[in-house]
């Protein structure tokens, strides 16, 4: 059985929801980054980057947002969640999800983890600073070349969809205001009314 | 026919090594970044992200390397550069990769492109300053951690290898020793020697 490692207002929740819709049985191990659990010698057995998420599985240990998402689409077909027949629709999914990994989260990283790339407060103050600007870039970006509608690739609800509704959780926070973006204001409304998205926040925010 | 838009000393090297090993028809259009070609209104109507590498293929433009990569993995999958046929296998290829795009070659760009996260000039000279340590860091890891030998996942020569050998070209200019990761550098020397590398590499440096 699959065990998501996960920890409150990370992006694991995206792990987490697509677990819910794919129908997966699957338990949950909640990481206290207050108490830095990620930085555990038991942690770091399961997880050498000292991140969440991971996911256990009978395999092995998997890491990394877009890979674990692919995994879980790939693992319940049944459910479809990516188009697994399609080489072309399917890279579509992965550069998009690609896109949210390596360059949103990462803007969004610098409002609180500086430190990863600067020693210097003055220098981790002013990434902070430009962070409204960069992660609204994104945005502007989602919202005006890739989005489409309903859901990110469109018609078909995709592993895309929980990857974008996590991480603009975040975005009033960025400094960004969605009244800017109808078109992802509608995607975070459509995506909090679903089941599975109301249990799994209700679960990492109980 | 599928042609790549690549820039030189770029991640679109990765694509470029995989469309060699996999016998793919591919043409190539080089992007001249010292004319600042990845802005002009031409490219951005092709790849939106004024960014390299962009793929364009007979159902339309695909973007960001470990998405290209998986779909030349998957459109020649005679050339078996991912084990297509078990998604936990491709699942850790996949996790690979996106450790390689958002986390080692985020380290990178702080190096050359801080202005993406910092308009002020010693926060962005700060962060060129911790390069050394933070890109070092994820190279330790993936000695430590990741890299099987002789290739990525082991036996298997798959789509990791390419995309590490791409960034692992830069590890001196980054300040990093590779005196001190022997399995990275032994990694580096077999892909240098591999006729698809020196194709691809004497046509980008050509």
């Amino acid at each position: 059985m699959i065990k998501l490692y996960y920890a409150a207002d990370t992006c694991s929740l995206a792990s987490h929801i697509a677990l819910e819709e794919a129908g997966a049985e699957y338990s949950t191990v909640r990481i206290d980054f207050a108490r830095e659990e990620q930085r555990s010698p038991k942690y770091l057995a399961i997880n050498p980057k000292g991140r969440v998420p991971a996911m256990a599985t009978d395999r092995g240990i998997l890491t990394e947002t877009p890979a674990m998402l692919a995994f879980i689409a790939q693992s319940f077909p049944q459910a479809h969640l990516a188009p697994l027949e399609d080489a072309f629709a399917f890279a579509q999914v992965q550069a998009f999800n690609s896109y949210l990994c390596s360059t949103l989260h990462v803007a969004h990283a610098h409002r609180m983890r500086g430190h990863r790339w600067a020693d210097d407060e003055a220098a981790i103050a002013e990434m902070r600073r430009k962070v409204p600007e960069s992660v609204g870039a994104c945005y502007d970006l989602i919202e005006r070349e890739m989005l489409k509608q309903p859901w990110v690739m469109g018609e078909a609800y995709t592993i895309c969809d929980p990857y974008l509704f996590t991480l603009a959780q975040w975005m009033e926070a960025d400094g960004v205001d969605p009244g800017r973006l109808p078109k992802l204001s509608d995607h975070r409304r459509r995506m909090s009314e679903r089941p599975a998205v109301r249990k799994a926040l209700a679960e990492e925010q109980g």
